[in-house]
């Protein structure tokens, strides 16, 4: 980058880069400027995060550090002056990984290489033993099908990747999931032992990625665990030199009873119509892996901190803005569930707002509603112009306020820059290392524009 | 992030995530797209930064490393297929920073507290056995100014900080690099012994930042350096509590004579007008601290694989599209005033192309040319939504191309997302760890899709 001599030349290109808008006069736009600027100087999203992630950790639904995270994101949201702050039950699922897990390529002359794997979430443990078998390496449900007979008794590999060229990596990733999602009920309808799974994600690392799986109650339930980007290369080549080599596979997970845990609310109540609640929010479980930091801290953090940004203006809008940290998301949903099943006598959603694709540099907002609606939100897009962050485009919400969908409330997602999203992804990565402050912040000034523009205006 | 029954709202958002654009029809859509999927899927960009970064590493000037990186850009463009591919020479300083660099907070018990800190590039040696003084902390020039003679004998402390809250980090940096660059001369005027300079990063790190400074023939040579940001803040914090507290500083660095080094520069030959040439390019050399990775591998690589794409697609322009690899951007320049003096009879240049910005998430160009011109680069705006990174917007080009500027070539910079770029600016972390591999190939796709359309179409 250039040096001293072209520090004018900087000041040239800085100043120009805050376009002289034809919106300057839009309502709000100080006040988003102003959020922007303050989220970045003496915002708390990444403060919280890192006491989260380095002092409480992963946190799956269930577990102690879940319960641990309830009561911490409580007393946040007491800290940061949100108001009726309280717990609402929940029962969820408890899914538990268990200390053992064990993977190995066993060729013919008996030499054992290692690969990275780790059982998927809600499956069940192999025996204690393990499970040794040969493969069969397939890339679709129609090439296991097709291999009748020779699919009885061996592992099945689902090795087909994640697509690095689609430019959205949710994209890549929704044309690779169905692997792990269906793989357990699939390899068992082709008498297969366990499922093996190639990680979701369009790196090259030798991370196992976890994540949900499902099982059906008219195949027998075989376990299946997720193998390495790096592991699952290594076995395919492998196959193609030694066909009948083995792989040994020892995971130990269970499921326990459900047990009950909370979404935990806080809000910032209205001034005039208290009763039309903008909700925003995040997930605070996690998968079991790495510290569960832009899977979803990320979100968490930034809706409490959204608001406590507000409230350091003196701002109070029209209407109450609800934080809701969720509960559950990754396996079960039931956070989600409970919240929009609870009965609010009066009460009316006017939109609901999820972070939920990690703490990048946010890009805009996708929202989901009728076309008015759609409308009325996009006019606000232009107050995002100061981050170059001005789109808002058609699209979904976020898994925890999908519950609302049934109830016709707007569904509005914070679309950040999603390249690095899937190297972290349910694996021992997701990290506040890999979590920028600087770009989770101003993800939290978004949340709090949009969330007050909507509480204040209506929509 | 939503599990499995999200999928298929997961696809909804995607699909309209490209929008249904008014632009399908502009020229060279397809191809823009075509080449953002190839550089996603098959670049070689970070490849090529992987092997320059670990196997030579950072490359100040007149250094052996930078020497070795000169013959392994060439011969990456031959590997790439670009063609003239040659050296053109330069002489560049030579400034080596020398083995010791201590500095420690001595406090009046005798207690020492280390600090980390490191020579700025240009300045002179501290005598052998270091220097203890006394130190002023200021924040301007005229804070310096006012002290008088309470500044004579003393380390000069400049702690002014990077302001955090400009939401362009440039804007940050250019508001605090005075420090950096004319420390030592206004320390010397004050009467001061040495300058010591708070780094230039908004982020809390015990990095120092090295970077360039300046001397003037009125006054004494002094030598400076930098501390880091967490040395700055403690040291503020202690001169508080002892105000007659001492710094011990030692650097060990010198300038030899000037050495011979090298632009390379490469080839993809227009197939009618040959003699017009767009410019695309970065600079070689690095500051002598972690890999020289965002500073600006990242650029040079991008440039030689935006080549190799188009020569991979079959492309060949109208015009010539010329890469340069630029020697001493950092301390000197002279790369770029050596590329902009060099007689070429019967060429014109119509554009130039820097990527000096770091290898992040690109957001657009920013262009400085006269308004037609700017017009007609402005144009190909919607090439680039399919990353959403459509604006083309007044703004610098490089210090590189800068030199061209009294040429009137027109000068285009590639705009990246640069919220993370000065936390590795200059110092250890600057390293192939921090470049994102998906983010740097649509950089170079970036670069690829430009130059290939101005070649085309002119300018």
């Amino acid at each position: 980058m250039p040096r001293l001599l072209n520090v004018s030349l900087f000041m040239v290109f800085v100043v120009l880069l805050v376009p002289s808008s034809l919106s300057q006069n839009l309502p709000y736009d100080s006040l988003a400027l102003r959020l922007f600027k303050m989220s970045l100087g003496s915002g708390k999203s990444y403060e919280a995060l890192t006491d989260l992630s380095v002092n409480i950790g992963h946190r799956i639904s269930g577990s102690p550090q879940a319960e641990k995270a309830v009561q911490w994101t409580k007393k946040k949201m007491e800290e940061f002056g949100l108001e009726n702050v309280r717990l609402e039950p929940v029962m969820v699922p408890r899914w538990v990984r268990g200390e053992v897990e064990e993977g190995s390529v066993i060729l013919p002359d008996g030499k054992k290489i290692p690969v990275k794997i780790t059982a998927l979430g809600g499956s069940i443990a192999t025996p204690a033993k393990g499970i040794s078998a040969e493969v069969v390496e397939v890339h679709s449900w129609e090439e296991l099908r097709a291999l009748g007979e020779k699919a009885w008794g061996k592992i099945v590999f689902f090795n087909r990747p994640f697509d690095r060229t689609k430019i959205h990596t949710f994209e890549g990733y929704g044309g690779a999931v169905d692997q792990r999602g269906g793989g357990a009920i699939e390899a068992a309808k082709a008498g297969g032992v366990m499922a093996l799974v190639r990680s979701m994600t369009p790196r090259l690392d030798d991370f196992p990625h976890t994540g949900g799986m499902g099982y059906n109650d008219t195949v027998p339930k075989i376990p299946a665990a997720a193998i390495s980007t790096i592991g699952a290369n290594k076995l395919s080549d492998l196959l193609k030199q030694h066909p009948k080599l083995k792989v040994y596979l020892k995971i130990s997970s269970k499921t326990l009873p459900d047990v009950e845990s909370a979404n935990v609310v806080g809000e910032l109540k209205g001034s005039e119509i208290p009763n039309e609640v903008v909700v925003i929010g995040g997930h605070l479980d996690s998968w079991d892996k790495g510290q569960g930091a832009h899977d979803d801290g990320a979100g968490v953090v930034q809706c409490i901190d959204a608001v406590r940004m507000l409230k350091e203006l003196g701002l109070r809008p029209r209407r109450t803005i609800r934080v809701v940290a969720f509960m559950n998301e990754e396996n079960g949903g039931r956070g989600g569930q409970a919240y929009a099943a609870k009965l609010r006598p009066g009460e009316k959603h006017i939109a609901a707002i999820e972070s939920d694709m990690g703490g990048f540099m946010p890009r805009g907002f996708t929202a989901a509603t009728d076309s008015v609606r759609f409308e009325k939100i996009a006019r606000w897009a232009p107050l995002f112009r100061h981050i170059m962050a001005d789109r808002i485009l058609p699209g979904g919400g976020g898994a925890d306020i999908s519950w609302l969908i049934p109830q016709g409330v707007p569904q509005i997602a914070l679309l950040p820059e999603v390249q690095r999203y899937f190297n972290y992804h349910h694996a021992d990565d997701d990290t506040i290392d890999n979590v920028e402050e600087r770009e989770l912040q101003l993800g939290a000034a978004c949340m709090a524009i949009l969330s007050y523009v909507l509480a204040q205006e209506g929509l």
